[in-house]
């Protein structure tokens, strides 16, 4: 598989083509030091072999911003050069640091915009970012990524809603880029030329008046002049359309541009691969060979090599599906798809860090705080002797479904399979029932479920159940599918 | 061409593949009947043989809201009787009206949803869809269009937003499609099953929690069931995001739903179609061929063939385009897309609306109320003896492109060469200069204009310009395009 080839990224070799994109684990404390938490959660990433680990969002500066990791200090870096070494000490995932800056938000709702800075502190803003870059250097990171997606400070800048004026200011292309440009350059001198500074920044707003992958397709021609190591491309995220609830701090992904940066379960897969594809193509023409990085509800192992094998993106990062079960890659590399713990969307994780508590997975064992051990010599859980005894129940618009529980398991996925036979795991559970409401009445669908241990043994499917919802009287469709096929 | 080969939709013949999807002119009466500028509008579109005409969305129901069409008694159907037999006379083109429910909305921002509905007003929304369609048909009409999307009644309850909690409510998917169920059904009672009814829904809401085409395959499986005559796929348009400006009533075309309903210039063209095509494939896949209508920024000729000659979809909607030129089917079947007056997606139409001001096409000459009638005879206009003088004056960050009067005059179409050799139209303006503030430092492009009579006719580009802004210190990138391509 293409996906389990190495690449070569700005000089670090990554060892294949999976990443985990930053995500905020709310371990740290609000000293923003690294602890054994946050060890044990990186590592574990390593321990999976993923081919490059984007450590959460360390911040530049010392603003107020709960738990939350620091790079913003010479202080911080033997915590993150232990982190390091931990990490290379484990497999060879490459390890970089996400690197971010943000303005002021208060509980109020009220946030500071970048029309409120000076020069400077936009001076100041360029310094800290290189001062930061070269402080990963020095805790031995094998690069660094800029984060200029999303809500933050490189990403105000660089939006279509950038209200400023001035040579910084929204009114052209090339003065929303040139905060990212300054900064790039001065990473470059205080870190080095030789040292993978890769960016993340949004393919599209998904914001009124935002902009989409038109303007997005030029900035990562502009980023990859600049010297870039690879563009890694997200989406929407924004203050501009998040909730907010009186008494807390607004949190970005709570509006429609949240829904996409993190789709949850009822979001097609793959919702925004096209974009950063859209990003490669242009590179291409350009004649930049600038690795790309897709995210956005990716974890199915044969999305991931059509993308990376077709050449129309070069790396795929994975999230919430790495974080519901760090050895995805190794296990996909060992042909143990079967094994995966099948992140199924439900961002309980997303809700957890939009409240400031410690982000784990909901399929991980009640009380864990990471990632259970594959465990290859435990026992697969074991339908009672009864069998799994499934039922589907016709329901006004949904289907239950109830079975028996299997001993040892921690966890059952559901099944459904369409008329046309195609088969999906739509969800994964703790308890022994599960509604379906997204069915057509007057069709036919069959769903069974496979009881899994924590520590990833699946045992034997349950038997398999057929239902048709009744059509309610009044609406009844012409045709049954049976005729409209024939 | 297959986008002027004749298509069978459900029992109507439309000429070509070409579409006018509904769109508020406001040039009725808050009467709602049909007056000498309404039949103005449509028998346009008829002079341009166009293949289907969707007249504006006409009210089943008597509710205050401003300017618009209505259906919802008989006296309506001698108005709506001649508009169709002028249309007829005109051309083959087919005409259907869009026929909508809406519910209350008020200037303080305040709207009714559908969870204040009670039975009884679900079954008075059930017959008035049925009256109102047969009303359609008693007046000549070649079908009906059940308007099913963005902000209005039906599209609510079909939303995963619908409030509701019985068995009319958006817990599920059922009971999100009871009513266009129960809708459909008395339509063919009242107006015969013989009587082509299409669906306009939405393939996506774009909005917080809203549902995404993994829904909308399912739902158009349904309407395919009940025997729509064609699926015409919208977008957005939602109220849940709109701006509410206070004092006036919103309008759901005012927030990022809105941006994506009607995409401004600085989006991709052909932004919306894939989720029609995913529609598309998903009723080909259970054995329906019910006619699919992509629309959202369609118009540029060889867009819309690929389309329908792929057999991604069955018909294109071309809303703005049509606007702005009816005679664009007749042009390019004629193999004179150079005549077409082509629309540069200012939303200057989509403000109209918003404002519930007559709804007109900036590009048409000053204080006409329609678009001006092709006229072969007439003229091309003339550069002055110095040629067109086109000037490029590099600013910071952006280009201020300058050029002589043309003689006769009525637009100039602005064009845009990449280095890769990519030519594109990128705005039509009526004064002599223009400035490009969406370009790169350090790239090389090259400007032409072109002037068009109003009438049509286009004369010999201008000189050509080449510029290259200069790169600002401190940002420099790396490598020169030129380096990184040999």
């Amino acid at each position: 598989m293409k996906t389990f080839e190495p690449l070569n990224v700005g000089g670090m070799t990554l060892p294949n083509r999976i990443m985990v994109p930053a995500m905020v684990t709310r371990l740290s404390g609000e000293d923003g030091l690294v602890n054994q938490d946050i060890v044990d959660r990186y590592v574990r990433y390593a321990q999976g072999e993923v081919g490059l680990i984007v450590v959460e969002a360390m911040a530049v500066h010392h603003a107020k911003a709960g738990p939350l990791l620091r790079i913003s200090d010479n202080a911080f870096i033997p915590g993150l050069a232990d982190l390091v070494r931990r990490i290379h000490d484990t497999s060879d995932s490459k390890v970089v640091p996400q690197i971010i800056h943000f303005l002021k938000i208060s509980k109020s709702g009220w946030r500071q915009t970048v029309d409120m800075l000076s020069i400077e502190d936009i001076d100041r803003i360029v310094e800290e970012f290189g001062d930061a870059v070269a402080r990963a250097r020095e805790a031995g990171f094998d690069g660094a990524e800029l984060h200029s997606a999303h809500a933050y400070t490189l990403s105000s800048f660089m939006s279509r809603t950038n209200p400023r004026k001035d040579e910084y200011g929204g009114h052209t292309l090339e003065t929303r880029l040139r905060l990212i440009g300054r900064i790039v350059e001065n990473v470059r001198r205080k870190a080095g030329h030789d040292f993978p500074v890769g960016i993340r920044y949004n393919a599209t707003e998904f914001i009124k008046d935002g902009y989409t992958v038109n303007d997005a397709k030029v900035i990562g021609l502009r980023l990859a002049e600049l010297g870039a190591a690879y563009l890694s491309l997200s989406v929407g995220g924004k203050f501009e359309d998040a909730v907010h609830v009186p008494g807390h701090v607004p949190y970005p992904y709570t509006g429609f541009s949240g829904d996409r940066c993190m789709p949850g379960d009822w979001y097609p897969p793959v919702t925004n691969a096209h974009y950063a594809v859209a990003i490669k193509t242009h590179l291409r023409a350009h004649g930049y060979d600038t690795p790309v990085a897709a995210t956005g509800k990716i974890s199915d192992p044969d999305d991931v090599e059509r993308l990376v094998s077709s050449g129309q993106v070069d790396i795929v990062g994975i999230a919430r599906g790495l974080l519901a079960d760090p050895d995805w890659p190794k296990k996909v590399r060992n042909d143990e798809r079967e094994r995966i713990v099948r992140c199924d969307y439900c961002n309980v994780c997303k809700h957890l860090d939009g409240t400031h508590m410690r982000v784990i997975c909901s399929l991980w064992p009640q009380g864990t705080l990471q990632a259970p051990t594959d465990d290859r010599s435990a026992a697969a859980p074991q339908w009672e002797s009864a069998g799994a005894a499934l039922t589907a129940t016709a329901q006004t618009g949904s289907v239950l479904l109830k079975w028996s529980k299997a001993a040892g398991a921690a966890r059952y996925d559901v099944y459904r399979c369409d008329e046309l036979g195609n088969v999906s795991f739509i969800d994964a559970v703790k308890v022994t029932r599960w509604e379906d409401k997204e069915i057509l009445a007057g069709h036919r669908y069959q769903y069974f479920v496979r009881p899994y241990a924590a520590t990833g043994a699946g045992s034997a499917r349950s038997n398999t159940v057929d239902v048709v919802l009744p059509v309610a009287p009044g609406s009844a469709p012409r045709a049954s599918v049976a005729e409209a096929v024939s």
